[in-house]
C-alpha cells in the first residue's frame, strides 16, 4: 500500500515509472545523473558535496535529502556538511533557509 | 579612465562604491561572503569548487568567473574543473549552457 | 469539510477566495492567464505543451499537474507527453527529476 | 510529539536545530536576515511588505507566510496586502499563483 | 541610428516593436505591468520599492535599473534605496551580488 | 580575430573548446541536448517552441535567439511565435519583458 512505503521507497517506485516510460532520452538523463557523480579527478565524497550545494540553492527539498544521506555513505563529518550548507545558504539567500532547515533535521534523524 | 579598466578593477571599483554606501547589513554581507570560503573542516580548494557550482546552476556568469579565478589559485586542474561543471550542467540542465562556455573560455585564457 | 476535499476542489476554493479578494490587477491576471491557453494560430493542444514545460523547468507541480490534466483533456498521447517531459528535463536539469516524478505519476493515475 | 506541534513551533525547533549546529556563519546569517527587517530609513512596515513580495516572487511558501504573519503584526490592510501580492503576481507570473492561494487562505485563517 | 541611442531609447523602440506585434495578451500583459505600481492603498513610492527588491531578487539587471530609475522620480532617498536593497541581497544571496553592483553605480550615476 | 566573429561562430567556437576539453559527461549531455529536439512522436516545430517557451520563462537570452532560429528554419509564422512567447510571459511574469524585446528584435531581424 502507498500509505506505508517511506520517502525512499516512493522514490525508488516512481523512478521505475519514469524508467518504464520508455522514452529513451530521459533514461539517459537518469544514467548521466549518476556517472556525474562518480569517483574521477574529484573524490566521490567531494561530487556529494557539489551536489548538496546546486540542490539547497535551487531550493531542492528531495535533491538535498538525497545528497545528504550520499555525504553521509561517504563519511563526511557534521561540521563538514554545515559548511557546505552554509555556503549553499550565502550564495542562495534566505530564501534557502526552509531547505536549510530539512537538511539539518534529516541530517541529526540519520545520525540518531 | 572606465574604458580602460578591467573586468576585476571594474568589479573591485563597484564593491568599494557599495561598501561606501554605509548600509552596514550590506557590508555585513559582504564579510559573510568572504568567510564562509576560509579554510576550515572543508578546504579552501573545495569550497572555490562549491562556489563555482552553485553559481553555474544559478547561471551568475561574474559568479562563475570569480569562482573560477579562486580555484585557478588553488591549484584546482583542468580536470578537476570540468567535473565539477559537469554536476553544475547536469544539476542545472541546457540553460546553463552559455554559462558552462564563458566557463571554458575564461580557464582557457587564465592558462595561456 | 477541508479534509474531504479533493485538489481540485481546494484549488477551485482557493482561487475563488483570490478572486474575491477584490484586487482588479489579480482578476486580470487570472484572466489573461486562460486566454493565453485558448485555440489561436496555434492549437490548444500545443499551448497546454507549453504550459506544461514552462510548468516542469520553474518546477512548479500545482501547474504541472494542472497542465497534465488539459494535456489530457486535449488527447495528448503518452509519447507526445513524456516527449515534452523530456525537453524540460534537459532544459531544467535534474532539479526538475522530482517534479518529473509527481509528473508521471499524475499521468499514470489519469490513465487508470 | 511532533504530530502535535504547530507550523510555528517546528519552525522554531528547527531553527534552533539549525543554531546549535555550531557553524558561525549560519549563525550570523540569521542575525543578518533578522537585521535587515528593523526599522530604520524605511519603516518595518514597508520592510515586511519587501520581504512579502520578494518571497512570492522566489516562491517560497515557509517564507510568504512568515512575512504575512509580520505584515499582520504591523497592522498592515488587506487592501494593501493584495496590492503588494498583486506586485509579485505580475512580477512573477502564474507561476506564483499556488503560493498566491497559500498567502490568501493564510491571510483569511489570521482575520478569522 | 542604433549606435547612439541610449538605453532608455533602445528600451523604448523594443517595447514599441512588442507592442506592434499585434499580440492582444501580450498588449494586455503590459498594460496590467504598469497598473500594478499605480498609486492605491499602497504609495507608488512603496510600490516601486516592492518592484526593485523583486527585480534584484530575480536578478534582473534591466529591471533594477527601471524601478531605480522611478524610485528616484519618486524622492525615494539613498538611505531608504540601500536598505530595500539590503533585503533584496539577504533574500536572494550573494548572487545577487553583481546585480546590486549595477543598482548602486545606477544611483550614483542619477545623483551626479 | 574574435572581434569579427558573429554570434553564432562564437556560440560554435565556444561549443567546441567545450567539447575539446574531453570531459565525457558534458559530450553525453550535448549529445542529449540534440535528441530531445529530433521529430519523434512530436513534429520538430513544437518541440522548437517547447525549447522557446522554456528558455523564455528561465529568461536564458542565448537559449531563447537560438530555438528562435530553429523555428524560423521550421517555418513557424510570426503569430504562432508571438502566442508562444504571450505563454512564456504570463508563466514567467515581467522579469522575461527584457527577454522578450531580444526575441522580438531578433525575430525582426530575421524576417528582414
Amino acid at each position: 500500500m502507498k500509505e506505508e512505503e517511506s520517502f525512499e521507497e516512493k522514490r525508488e517506485r516512481l523512478n521505475e515509472m519514469v524508467m518504464d516510460s520508455g522514452n529513451l532520452e530521459i533514461k539517459r538523463f537518469f544514467n548521466l545523473d549518476n556517472q556525474v557523480y562518480e569517483e574521477g579527478a574529484l573524490p566521490k565524497k567531494t561530487k556529494e558535496l557539489l551536489g548538496l550545494v546546486a540542490s539547497l540553492t535551487l531550493r531542492c527539498d528531495d535533491c538535498v535529502e538525497y545528497h545528504l544521506n550520499r555525504c553521509y555513505e561517504q563519511d563526511v563529518t557534521e561540521e563538514e556538511v554545515m559548511e557546505a550548507l552554509s555556503i549553499g545558504l550565502v550564495v542562495g539567500g534566505s530564501t534557502t533557509i526552509p531547505h536549510l532547515r530539512v537538511a539539518v533535521e534529516k541530517w541529526k534523524d540519520m545520525e540518531d
